[in-house]
């Protein structure tokens, strides 16, 4: 159990973010100064902030106008802040789109590096499925890199199930 | 070349459907009557026909009512048609969802078992590719049984680029 699990569990009473789009919050003690974490739905995102987490993980710049559109065709999307006294930080992110129906594809998965290997990521997901299982979607797929096919499984993703291939169209190979 | 291709090639002036949806026709002559294959990306589909359509092919029947809502929160609904005088048939269909940016998923792709095997599917998909391009989408994304994978390649689809995974939730596993 991960460091941020533990301080969740033994502080169930934190005082919790309520707006409308929030999705819960933890409590964090570190170095002596209170820190909340926090998931909203809210897809008023600022946008240069999100591409500044994904920069930091090594994904490439995007343009802002096209990022902006994507989120607000997004089916779903969840953002995770830390919240320090006044301060509020996008340490995480997620998105899925859907035909609000059968099927939802999750895309964008990150966690900002100074937060990673915590549980935040796999709790980030976690939020991720729940809303979307309580949207009545039963398909939930993802194309996943490599390096990160272990964190999803740990979460109940298969791979190819029955034989099912993700594929990817290239533009110069037709 | 198929049939039905051949005749595209042979007559090109061919009476074109030209709704605003309409996407292009072809003519055919089988047995010596007229019929035109028709592309629309009309959404308001009857969709018990279409269930009829998927039901050809073997696929289970769905709720009604979440066939509509997914129709209408696809990005993209391309229908074909066989148009023999006044009668006009639903022969196959496709769709995906996006985020009107970057990525679009193809979902449903199906043709009539009695029109199978004439480059209908083929063309189908072109005209998926082709409408999703249009609009700028960079990444075309899908999920193919193991027995379609060949169909798709053939159309510019890789299987598990650069080893990304296609991944699917399972409820019961977690
Ligand atoms: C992948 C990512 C979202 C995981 O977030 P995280 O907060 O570090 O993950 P967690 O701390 O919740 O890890 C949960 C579990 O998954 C494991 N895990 C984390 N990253 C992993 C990885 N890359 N591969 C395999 N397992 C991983 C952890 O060990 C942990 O296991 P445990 O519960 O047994 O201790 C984060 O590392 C990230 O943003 N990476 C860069 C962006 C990226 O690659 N995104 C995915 C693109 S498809
Ligand atoms: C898959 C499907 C859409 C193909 O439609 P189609 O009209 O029969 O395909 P086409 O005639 O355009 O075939 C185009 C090419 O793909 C090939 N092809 C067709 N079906 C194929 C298959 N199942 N596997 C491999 N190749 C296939 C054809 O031989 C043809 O090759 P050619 O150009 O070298 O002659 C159709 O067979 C279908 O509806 N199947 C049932 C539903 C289904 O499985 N959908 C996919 C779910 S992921």
């Amino acid at each position: 159990m991960s460091f941020w699990k533990s301080l969740f569990n033994s502080q169930p009473t934190a005082s919790a973010t309520t707006t409308s789009s929030s999705l819960g919050s933890q409590v964090e003690r570190d170095n002596g100064s209170e820190s909340q974490i926090i998931f909203s739905k809210e897809k008023d995102i600022d946008v240069y902030e999100l591409e500044e987490l994904c920069d930091a993980v090594g994904w490439s710049r995007r343009p802002i106008r096209k990022v902006k559109k994507a989120i607000q065709h997004s089916f779903l999307v969840i953002s995770m802040w830390e919240q320090r006294g006044a301060y509020r930080r996008l340490i995480g992110f997620s998105r899925a789109t859907s035909d609000h129906a059968f099927n939802a594809t999750i895309w964008d998965v990150v966690v900002h590096p100074e937060f990673q290997g915590r549980g935040l990521g796999k709790e980030l997901m976690r939020q991720m499925i729940k809303e979307l299982r309580s949207e009545d979607i039963s398909n939930i797929t993802l194309f996943a890199d490599p390096h990160v096919v272990d964190f999803y499984r740990q979460l109940g993703f298969r791979p190819d199930p029955e034989g099912i291939k993700g594929m990817f169209w290239y533009p110069n190979s037709r």
